[in-house]
């Protein structure tokens, strides 16, 4: 029986090769891009799909572009698809499909699962995952994690393994520091294998900071970039490539003395973001306890310049990155870069406490409903992706909250403008807001999507139904709204305690 | 023999009077000013002194200020010297001399030692300290830490036994929250006891932003402020008094719900800020571990708007504010606001770090001295403030430093631009940056005043001595400096690895 890869956007299937070889089609592809370098993107996922897109429509080069992935059941979709007409990534972005469109027109993008195309690349750009193992108790928080860097060095080897004695690899994926060292032992150690010269090959580190949504393509051609190399000449390589794909005279490159300093700069990034999320927690439940409204709080304290990054109270946090990447570098820390065993334990403990976040904004709504209490009350929970404008439900908050739910017995229909399947649970999310089920009796807010904020239609909907408990874990009703509805129904808004 | 209170900036010698009896100067004072209202400051230290020139020189209205101390030892010198022509607080900003110098002019400012000051406010200032009383181990690290309420308690109370019975108090005190609620409760029980009404007294808070050093004037008079009242009457009266003395046109003003609010507020900015500190304290140890210059790192995270706060690492948190506040915040979290005993783990924890980073700083610097190797050995160190810019030596990190470098022996010369004598030793400090002991082997830069920055001649004179260790605990040292050091000398910067 031939193995079907299904493309989740489309629900086409597609047949996996028995006979695991796409020389032809790679050769053709070449020769109608004879005189253009190829950039081969390891990985089409989130971040890669999306630089194969930037790497095709470069600002200043042409370039032929290979997307790689594997030839499995959950990944051989986004090869098919892609060569196929249709994009493997979803978004609000019209860019992604202009830029799409222009590469099918120039044919300069091609897709296979074959790694001999690492043979024909004079850059490889290395975006596959790199997951943490994260253990977490049944409440969601953390109790014991583990990076295993072997698919990672797999992949590495396989780029060993094939590219040519002129080669740069540029190393995009989040990594704990110290992996690209690791990743120039295993390809030097390759080349001495196949008995080439591994002199003139160029490693290099440089992370994006891809922002899916509306400004997918901008967030990798129109921002600032740091990155570095294993010597001299790699960060050279590296750079230049760089200036090709993005608009560095607006957005400026910024060169750091090694790849363990950016690696560190990435993850110290999304931990820097993970600890002020869960720096706000505490002082969540202060608030709640001192009638105090924290929002408008730190609306306040934001208007000073020194304190413009302080994070607003929330049901969680979610998504790819501030979930792991605090973990990443506190295993690093540990296992690569030193052998003392200390660990970064603010960094550790903010991932720990943003775990918990759905937790207690359960036991917040639990405290108005007295355990069992929330056995069979109908539920209609607004927003089940990670963050506003998105449709990525990797590791949302609200998956916690959910399970929580239904393991009260909740009866929970949900509402998402941007997911209209989650994958996570298997089910159909609603996608029409007033749809309403008249026994409903509570109503909770929990991803901020635009198209809840200030709808009038939404607020008077609300107000049509009977006595509702309406819960807003993120905060995004203002003082009218929640005026307007407190006359009727009874508001909480998690961090406000002066309602 | 009478009591003696000594102006540490003047070296002159006050009188405390036997008889506290300061009832004819107050009345001259207020016939002289019979038109205006009066401003009572409760407090003339750091804040209340230079708030009563605010008020002096208030915006657009014409204040009388009464200034008002304790005639102890400690204090009494403020008042006398403020009466005497010598403002009992010096300062980079020029404005304080202008300020100070026109409201003498006017002769609208008096200060006094007399609780019938209060008699005769229309208005009440207090900036009175509240301070944590910290358990320290030998290391500086917190082991344990109070907060004692009795003697703000009896500032306030006296101003109960005193008011008038149409008031404003405005308190500008850091508070833990909860507090100003329950000076209310005293207040209003003193009114009961003397038989008149409360009905119209106003009870303000609104928390001060002052920054010591070259803006100190306009730290108040052209800043942002934040405040709230007991009730909404109170409220509206704080508003109109701030809007006399601050320039609130472009720096508007924002009301909060309750004072609780105003308070959290306060002590969530600093704790903010602490906690920001203590985070990279753990990432300074990782970059110097991976060989990575984190200065250079954070530089370029910075570039990023959500990511412009974050920190860089250093000696340690000094001052009398992120070293006590998120203390504060605990401790009314636990006995004020709720009886959960539920504290504030990561501001707690922000503390407890920021506390040890003198000792980190000094470990760093005994890694490469070996234990015992420090002893008789001549150190010069640059900085003892807790600030650039600023002579205040309050809770400096620089203090554990020191005691740290004065217990393994080292012989240690000071230099500090704006500090002449180290109240907390009792020492002198050279003001000469190139006085130099030829025996002197570690120079450590431990406060970044801006004299010691870019400063060419102090490198060609370090450049001029044998063989030295430089210490720069605060990365005050660029790139070409270091270099140029490094010819001769040993070169290390905390939280840089790769020099």
């Amino acid at each position: 029986m031939k193995k079907i890869s299904k493309n989740p956007i489309t629900n086409k299937d597609y047949h996996i090769p028995d006979k695991l070889d796409d020389s032809a089609s790679l050769k053709e592809f070449i020769e109608n891009n004879s005189n253009n370098p190829v950039v081969v993107v390891q990985g089409l996922g989130f971040v890669g799909a999306v630089m194969s897109l930037v790497c095709a429509n470069a600002v200043n080069k042409d370039y032929a572009v290979i997307g790689i992935d594997l030839p499995t059941e959950e990944s051989y979709w986004k090869i098919a698809s892609l060569n196929d007409g249709h994009f493997p990534v979803t978004s609000s972005d019209p860019k992604v499909k202009t830029f799409y469109e222009q590469s099918r027109k120039k044919g300069n993008l091609f897709a296979t699962y074959d790694n001999i195309a690492y043979q024909l690349a004079d850059v490889i750009i290395v975006d596959i995952n790199l997951d943490v193992q994260k253990e977490s108790s049944t409440e969601g928080d953390l109790t014991d994690y583990n990076v295993d860097l072997s698919s990672f060095k797999s992949a590495i080897k396989a780029i060993g393994e094939n590219a040519k004695e002129n080669v740069l690899i540029l190393i995009e994926t989040t990594v704990p520091p110290g992996t690209t060292r690791l990743a120039a032992e295993i390809i030097s150690e390759e080349y001495s294998k196949r008995g080439i010269s591994f002199e003139n090959v160029s490693i290099g580190h440089s992370y994006e900071r891809v922002m899916p949504g509306p400004n997918y393509i901008d967030s990798i051609q129109n921002f600032y970039r740091v990155y570095s190399g294993i010597d001299e000449k790699s960060a050279n390589e590296t750079e230049s490539f760089l200036r090709t794909i993005i608009k560095t005279e607006e957005y400026p490159l910024t060169r750091l003395g090694n790849t363990n300093a950016t690696e560190i700069s990435k993850v110290l990034e999304n931990s820097y973001r993970a600890m002020n999320i869960s720096f706000i927690v505490e002082w969540s439940r202060f608030a709640e306890e001192a009638g105090v409204n924290l929002y408008e709080v730190i609306d306040a304290i934001r208007m000073r310049p020194t304190h413009k990054n302080i994070m607003l109270p929330g049901i969680g946090v979610g998504g790819y990155c501030l979930t792991k990447d605090p973990l990443l570098a506190s295993w690093a820390k540990q296992n690569l870069v030193n052998t003392d065993k200390d660990y970064l334990p603010m960094s550790e403990m903010a991932v720990l406490t943003n775990d918990k976040m759905p937790l207690y904004a359960f036991n917040f709504l639990e405290s108005f409903y007295k355990k069992g209490k929330l056995k069979d009350k109908k539920v209609k929970l607004y927003g089940v992706s990670y963050l506003a404008g998105v449709g990525d439900t990797r590791y949302s908050p609200v998956e916690t909250f959910y399970k929580l739910l239904i393991n009260q017995g909740a009866l929970v229909s949900l509402h998402d403008p941007y997911v209209s399947f989650w994958e996570e649970f298997g089910i159909d999310v609603n996608q029409d807001m007033y749809n309403f089920d008249e026994e409903t009796s509570i109503v909770i807010f929990s991803t901020g999507h635009s198209e809840y904020i200030g709808n009038d239609k939404l607020i008077s909907h609300l107000n049509n139904q009977e006595k509702l408990f309406i819960y807003d874990t993120i905060g995004i009703l203002d003082e009218n709204e929640i005026n307007l509805l407190s006359k009727k129904h009874t508001v909480k808004v998690l961090g406000r305690g002066d309602i």
